[in-house]
């Protein structure tokens, strides 16, 4: 079974390739909670449930164009481990189209039984 | 009161200006608790009060000659905060002495009733 700092490595390499779907297939339990730090949509906050990390995940590669994204970490400690993105993107529709946006922010995952089983996001609002 | 983003920028604010010990009388809970990754030197690894984490922070300061420490964040989520620190340094005395060491590391704090009442530091064994 691999280690909390193992399971780290993966997600990271995953997410430099971008290939952040294989991430969530290969890394997630099936109970992972992910947690955002802000309410951007309605209900979006809290998700329980592979089912719905999947589907959040496959919006988000839907919504945005990701024109780079430098990952650094993983950082663990004990069962969990922290890593950091800095995301240069644009919403491809709506006000905000086009309009390019660099996020910065952390994330904190907790590993059980070799799986992911809890993802939080660390950031400030937007604008 | 301070928000967690309030105090997670005064905390980023001293530390990159060097002020450790102002940050722990500052910002700090009477009741803090400081969790290392890994278990450096016996009895070391989690430590209770502002007296042993002062105690800590003076050691520190003893023993190391810090050559620069970037900070980043801070990254908020609710009553919580990351920070990242990357930090040259050299131990002062010992089989190190003199030898410059690069570590990076992420720290996740915990607020409560506008003070710091957690850090837990977030790092790779070195070597």
């Amino acid at each position: 079974m691999d280690t909390t700092l193992e399971i780290g490595k993966k997600l990271v390499s995953l997410c430099k390739q971008g290939h952040w779907l294989e991430a969530v297939d290969t890394l997630y339990s099936p109970d992972i909670v992910s947690i955002e730090a802000v309410e951007m949509a309605p209900g979006r906050k809290r998700m329980e449930g592979i089912k719905a990390v999947r589907e959040k995940t496959l919006r988000f590669l839907k919504d945005v164009d990701i024109h780079s994204c430098a990952v650094t970490g993983p950082w663990p400690h004990g069962d969990r481990f922290i890593v950091g993105f800095t995301l240069d993107h644009a919403q491809k529709n709506g006000p905000m189209a086009g309009k390019r946006v660099t996020i910065e922010e952390a994330a904190l995952y907790t590993v059980k039984d070799g799986k992911i089983v809890k993802e939080e996001f660390f950031y400030q609002m937007p604008g």
